[in-house]
């Protein structure tokens, strides 16, 4: 896919997340995208991200809902803005509460998709409604309430530079 | 500490989770106690658990809440028997549901505090509260539901080995 994610217009000084931040060598690097009015992320667990044997580490499932839900948020921000992520200022957002239901246990082995929607944006906090499936089911709901970073600290962090 | 963790009590075959497995070399090993009618879990996040500069990455706060409630939630499962942690049958718990609220950003660096207390015992199902403490400051609070692991369940997968 040549289509660039939510997480590529992270500016460099705000992309250390290890959930999301390509400067985190460590970390999920995981990558969202649009699909018409649902953002979309898909994630390979690795065999140590277990819970009980079978079962993906629900540790790991919040993790993916709180990150694809802060990159749609932003995402969303400059489409309510109707600019593209790559024009100023940049936009990040941080998570003020996660909630996440697991519905049935998330099988270790396929590949999860994650699924958001945006429910309501209201000034500088966007709720995200999530879900994660696995082979054709969703094993987990989740829901995100992100409130964008203060412009002094985007300006502060860029300022350190990356 | 000689004292051994609730974590230190689950059977090997149910212990191989990335939140608080001993089993599982490459996880975060969280080890829980009692402190009167509080549970205790000490954590040192790592440099790469980074969030934006400065601050630790949410999702391992929501595992760290979500591994110190399951953890509790079994050793209160014990409690509520008045039997010990290493007498059969063997009790565990999977999160049913897991919300945080991040009241702050939380410092990377100083050793994370997170203590939980039992809210409400319901036949399998227990409710943990939970705050994590940074140099003296509540920055997170989370709610666990954790729900007691089927024992067919147990008994297939103690069958299977660990």
């Amino acid at each position: 896919m040549t289509e660039l994610a939510f997480q590529d217009f992270y500016p460099e000084s705000l992309d250390h997340c290890y959930g999301c931040g390509r400067m985190n060598e460590l970390g999920h690097q995981i990558k969202s995208y649009w699909e018409g009015d649902e953002s979309v992320c898909h994630f390979q667990p690795q065999p140590y991200h277990i819970a009980i044997p079978g079962y993906v580490y629900g540790g790991l499932l919040a993790s993916l809902i709180d990150c694809h839900g802060t990159g749609t948020a932003a995402a969303a921000g400059y489409r309510a803005e109707n600019r593209a992520m790559d024009t100023e200022p940049a936009l990040r957002y941080l998570t003020a509460s996660l909630h996440v239901d697991y519905l049935k246990p998330t099988p270790l082995g396929p590949v999860l998709e994650i699924r958001a929607r945006v429910k309501e944006v209201k000034g500088r906090k966007v709720v995200i409604e999530e879900w994660i499936v696995v082979n054709g089911v969703t094993t987990v709901k989740g829901e995100v309430v992100a409130v964008q970073v203060p412009d002094e600290l985007v300006r502060e962090l860029l300022e350190k530079g990356g």
